[in-house]
């Protein structure tokens, strides 16, 4: 009896200390945040699995969760997941071959009408987007729309973007098809101390 | 005996069913990337306190591990812990009178040269960092430089840019003064599906 009674005090001492630095939160566990940055790479080819709704949710709250000059939050988010739509966007856009096996993509863009630097506050909240994909074991891409004049014009006629909307990038997002490994792109030479040396 | 077994068999089970989710890594362990991604916030007063070395290591990493438009990383770090360099640019910046509190900045730039669009890639890598420091327990916030001629010429003269070199942003970093909680900035109206509505 007295012993049954250490055992249950030892499983909730285990279970407190073990997940204490992890406060419950409605979010999908993943991995190390620190890990997670780290290891986030350019996924091109994926799976014909389409990607959950609640993972797309998280990727888009991952987006917004990014900061922007004066708090403004110019970004705006096309979610494709219509098949001949990536597949037109595949065909018009030269380094978006990639949306053709794409179960999903999410355009990133910019209200230049909220800020003339639209473009730095969606590149934050796009690179939340990649870090959430790759947390998420999904697979994702950064494919450049701005500062091209033909690629936008092709995202913004297929997707019917108003004329203040421009898009940043469009990122291809599924479940990889093949293992990947992140790029060590560590470069001392690019670390200055203090003046530049 | 046979409790001490039992209690021991039991201590084993909890230990590994609490951790199996986090691999061996080299990087210091910090909380869940999803919600690292959106617990970061803009941490503006700060302890007087010194980064660790170790740290400030992390923070470059982070930023390194960014993607860049056909891989070519055209960024550039200045670290800055000289009291006198922050202090100088706290005086002479707007928007970033922090630093005069702040015991480290980190000043992310751009090879001109190397990309013409290289504030969308350093955009990412500062995203970085601010995530980096928010998973290491410091404050962080984005100082813009960039794309402001009199505040770029301002960090270019005092750290000793080259000409090809632009500051994209200052982004004092310390260990915060003050308790701060995340905006919760989620706006389900920027969310579009396929088309524009």
């Amino acid at each position: 009896m007295k012993n049954s009674v250490l055992i249950i005090a030892f499983i909730s001492i285990m279970a407190t200390s073990c997940c204490n630095n992890r406060p419950q939160e409605d979010f999908i566990r993943t991995q190390d945040a620190i890990e997670n940055i780290m290891s986030r790479k350019s996924v091109r080819k994926y799976l014909p699995k389409p990607v959950e709704e609640e993972k797309v949710q998280i990727l888009l709250k991952a987006g917004m969760a990014a900061p922007s000059g004066k708090d403004v939050r110019p970004w705006e988010f096309v979610v494709v997941t219509e098949r001949s739509l990536l597949d037109t966007l595949a065909e018009a856009l030269p380094y978006a071959k990639m949306l053709r096996q794409a179960p999903l993509a999410i355009v990133v863009c910019g209200d230049t009408a909220k800020s003339s630097y639209w473009y730095l506050d969606c590149s934050a909240a796009a690179e939340n987007i990649l870090l959430a994909a790759e947390a998420l074991k999904l697979g994702a891409v950064w494919t450049a729309a701005y500062p091209y004049d033909d690629r936008m014009a092709v995202v913004k006629k297929e997707t019917g973007l108003p004329e203040n909307i421009l898009p940043l990038c469009v990122i291809p997002v599924g479940y990889p098809a093949i293992p990947h490994s992140p790029k060590n792109k560590y470069d001392e030479t690019k670390i200055h101390k203090n003046r530049w040396r």
